[in-house]
């Protein structure tokens, strides 16, 4: 096989592997509602596809040690969350440090060529993104990483002692729900440039 | 002039360009001394440059509304910072919302291809960092980016009004150095890892 053909095979499978990957995330519930249509529409492009998503959230993110290898989702929410909510969950017996986190979006869009990668950024660019870049750059397999930027992070709890007052986690809450609201008209924005530019 | 002339020649002009910029911002004391070794150290290779870069720092940092546009520094700190330095700095005048953040570093390095700017995704990998990829990518120039993970970002002031107890800013404020020490030591291990490796 001349090298042009193993790349063009090497593409066409990582598509069709992500494509799937995609359909059962979406079967069965395990990918996040506001990135399906987008996702949908890169995997009915010629050239492109998701292979992984996430449309930011709001976190008590648990830190057992200072690796994050040993972090756990205290709870997760990918919308507004009512303050009360917040400090009630963290009445909870947890271990170690809470985190109350804002995530913004991250996405994974895979392509054939550096052309197409480069398009990507382009878009990226277009929608006024600040974060991301090609992060895989083989023979027929590119990989872009785009990320939002609105975030947030506080430490909130150590061990069993909560360290700010209920009215400053109200206060925080408030302001993780408005970071999380901006982070999906941003990423609403860059849904509305991918359908118009990319085919 | 033939293409791969005509990227070699841009290439020489961008380097040489940047490499000006460096030692002009190194005489005036305009560069983190931090990163002054790793920067010194990309410029004496042939193929690659860096174009921009800040070592991580804590800041106080005003919003005066939504636009990032209008942000200002009202404290800037690139080493640990005593708590009672920043609740100081909280009591006096400012406008908007004033947030508490640990930002970790970011570097820009420029090369000549992309095989080269590959040889980066990798030493990135090599390092453990998770955040960075390819950002411009034309012939004759390449730039990676490059970010640190040890982020915090916390709303401590509103208008007139601080948002926190002195307990929990002290508390904060010493998170951020810990994050600011572990980001040092994540930057040490990526000078060290390029040392090795990129010629």
């Amino acid at each position: 096989m001349k090298k042009k053909d193993i790349a063009r095979t090497r593409f066409s499978m990582v598509k069709k592997r992500h494509t799937d990957t995609l359909r059962k995330a979406e079967e069965s519930g395990k990918i996040d509602k506001d990135m399906v249509p987008l996702c949908d529409y890169i995997a009915s492009t010629k050239a492109f596809f998701t292979s992984s998503g996430c449309s930011g959230r709001i976190l008590l993110l648990g830190l057992r040690d200072r690796s994050k290898k040993n972090s756990y989702f205290h709870r997760k929410w990918h919308h507004r969350v009512k303050p009360q909510e917040v400090i009630s969950a963290l009445k909870e017996k947890t271990t170690g440090e809470i985190w109350l986190k804002a995530e913004p979006f991250i996405i994974h869009i895979g392509t054939n060529s550096l052309a197409n990668a480069r398009k990507i950024l382009s878009l990226k660019n277009k929608s006024g993104m600040k974060r991301g870049g090609i992060i895989v750059a083989k023979k027929g397999k590119f990989i872009v990483e785009l990320i939002g930027t609105d975030e947030l992070a506080v430490m909130v709890k150590k061990g069993e002692k909560i360290l700010a007052s209920e009215k400053f986690i109200r206060e925080t809450v408030r302001e993780a729900n408005r970071k999380i609201e901006r982070n999906y008209e941003r990423l609403e924005k860059f849904e509305e440039i991918v359908r118009k530019e990319l085919r």
